[in-house]
């Protein structure tokens, strides 16, 4: 399966399946005078003698947030260069989306950018390897230091995936939830039906097509972030707030901020548009925590989630919320509604 | 005087006179909900209290190549951080190149970009403060990290170049000197005859502005460097490795570096193009240390010359020489060849 961009210019094409890493690697590399491959190293412990055999002396890098720290950033640049790394040479990110970011910093800034390609292999990776983004972390909040860079190609192989731990497989989960959320009602629909038994990965790979397709058509219209874009924050307001204070995996607490979203959005519209009941059931089954949501501080997540780089008032919270299933619009909460509604959702749970 | 970019999008303007930062700064400050201002500290010594009296709480930069390590650029984006910026703020920087360079990059890299204004306070920075480029040091090389961020303005108030030390004028002027020689012949005579009894500042306005429209027309036809941009290397070749070598300022390597690209140009078109024992002393007279050029060792600079990030081969090294004043032209001069040139233009001295 081959994703194509949708941009005026600088297109590259996402390419999704079982197995086609090394085949699709070498029709890119040919075209370069050499290849630099940056490997996560819990992937590379995995993989080494086999889907990445083919990968010669790779750069390794820490798993995770770690490699999103300056002085990862610093050993990344300075190895590439110690490796006499010019503009007609190609770098190659291979992890999940923490060494995407990272890895994609990296190629950004080195002898002011070079050509590199994603080659993501965590589910969540499916959100973070399309958009351009690419960033490290600030003692002051994750992903505040970055630069928006396209990756040549985008390789998914859903192989990799198979070695996931089950609280990866659900955090990246949360991400092909929202992203159906985002499409219509009867994508949600299907979703939960072909996961009723458990999230498993036999049946994903339509619905991460179906993810990355609209993820695509937001970043296409609006590369910056000053429109539409930001739909894609959908469930991430409150999400990132938990997340930093429970220290829980990015796409579990967007699940819980998705629960959220959906409580204000019926609030708000004054009906129905989600059965909430239904949905925290179906959360509940799957193993999202979202008793957490029971025991949060209101004056504390309100504090947090003006911290949001992408909230720039200081009385009223910035949401994306929805009119219906696939339809979002963005709104300001004032502080005293915020905190009405997030009691009561407390009690509700 | 006004100038315009003329990109096909983001353009900008650079403003050059005596006497108008504060007037041009508020033009701008004023759409934006805060600024923060990064000044070079020998700067904010020298102005704290006249010219920069209006910058209220400024980060203070180390002046020259000091900030412009990975241990500067952690710290002025935290310290960014630190102080609340939003991508609805303005970032200034009020230094030389290297400031420029250094509070550039962080500019493009804080909360993936926010919109900066340049205030070049060298005469270097006629040239540095033009073109996009930002960037930081690795320890394999000047530069090597960076982005290209176009600022929303340029800011030079010739006044700031009243306090710079000889050193610094002689070696700013190397860049408007190779201005001049991009241009055309009439140019370069004017200049010559303008500073027939040395380097003043008071003749050197229209020659600023010349040299930024000149630089202009290059970068703008051209900003990511694969054609004719890399004109703008006129003499940099030679004059980054001995600029590294021998520590001397930036413009007067390039001075040399001039003096051997008139050299290799007459040597290759076989007439002498350059009347070079005319050159040799008005660039003497001005007091550029030619003589240095009698003591290089030809392998020496031939493996530094191979370092040069513009350089992708290894048996010939990539030079800009002139047909004529004014006109460039890219050629690939072989190791031995080179070596001999080296060699002729020593025992010319
Ligand atoms: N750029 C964007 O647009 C964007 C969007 C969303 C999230 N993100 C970023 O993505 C990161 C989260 O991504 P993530 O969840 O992939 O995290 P991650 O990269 O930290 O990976 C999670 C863990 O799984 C391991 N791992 C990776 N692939 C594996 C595999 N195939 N088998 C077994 N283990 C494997 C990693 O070593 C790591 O320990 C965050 O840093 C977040 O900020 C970026
Ligand atoms: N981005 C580009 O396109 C580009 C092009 C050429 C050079 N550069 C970079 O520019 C830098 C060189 O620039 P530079 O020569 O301006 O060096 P600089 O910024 O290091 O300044 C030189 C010295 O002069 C001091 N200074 C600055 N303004 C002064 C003033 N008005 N009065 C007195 N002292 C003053 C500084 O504190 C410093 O000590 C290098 O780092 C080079 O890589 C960048």
């Amino acid at each position: 399966m081959e994703i194509r961009t949708g941009y005026a210019d600088y297109n590259y094409t996402i390419h999704v399946d079982y197995g086609i890493l090394k085949d699709c690697i070498f029709r890119y590399t040919a075209s370069y005078n050499s290849v630099h491959f940056l490997v996560d190293q819990n992937v590379h412990a995995l993989y080494k003698d086999g889907l990445l055999s083919f990968v010669q002396n790779p750069i390794i890098l820490e798993g995770g947030e770690a490699s999103k720290s300056f002085d990862a950033f610093k050993h990344i640049t300075e190895t590439l260069l110690e490796r006499g790394i010019q503009r007609n040479h190609l770098v190659v990110v291979i992890g999940g989306g923490a060494t995407g970011d990272a890895g994609g910093f990296a190629a950004a800034t080195v002898l002011r950018g070079v050509d590199y390609i994603q080659v993501p292999t965590t589910l969540l990776a499916h959100d973070s390897s399309i958009g351009g983004k690419t960033a490290i972390n600030s003692t002051h909040g994750k992903n505040l230091i970055g630069v928006f860079h396209r990756p040549k190609a985008v390789i998914y192989d859903l192989t990799f995936l198979e070695t996931l731990p089950q609280h990866e497989l659900l955090s990246g989960f949360g991400e092909v939830f929202k992203h159906a959320l985002l499409k219509d009602e009867k994508t949600v629909k299907r979703l939960m039906d072909a996961t009723s038994n458990g999230v498993s990965l036999d049946m994903m790979k339509p619905f991460i097509i179906s993810g990355i397709e609209t993820k695509m058509h937001y970043v296409t219209s609006d590369e910056k972030e000053s429109g539409i874009r930001k739909y894609l924050n959908l469930g991430h307001t409150l999400g990132h707030a938990i997340e930093y204070k429970y220290k829980m995996p990015h796409g579990m607490a967007v699940v819980l901020g998705l629960y959220f979203m959906m409580f204000a959005s019926n609030e708000e519209a004054d009906r129905n548009i989600f059965d909430l009941d239904l949905f925290r059931q179906y959360f509940e089954l799957h193993g999202y925590p979202l008793e957490q949501l029971g025991t949060i501080d209101e004056a504390e997540m309100m504090t947090l989630m003006g911290k949001d780089k992408k909230n720039q008032s200081t009385d009223a919270t910035g949401f994306v919320l929805m009119h219906d299933f696939g339809q979002c619009y963005f709104t300001e909460i004032d502080s005293s509604q915020l905190k009405k509604y997030i009691s009561q959702l407390k009690e509700s749970l």
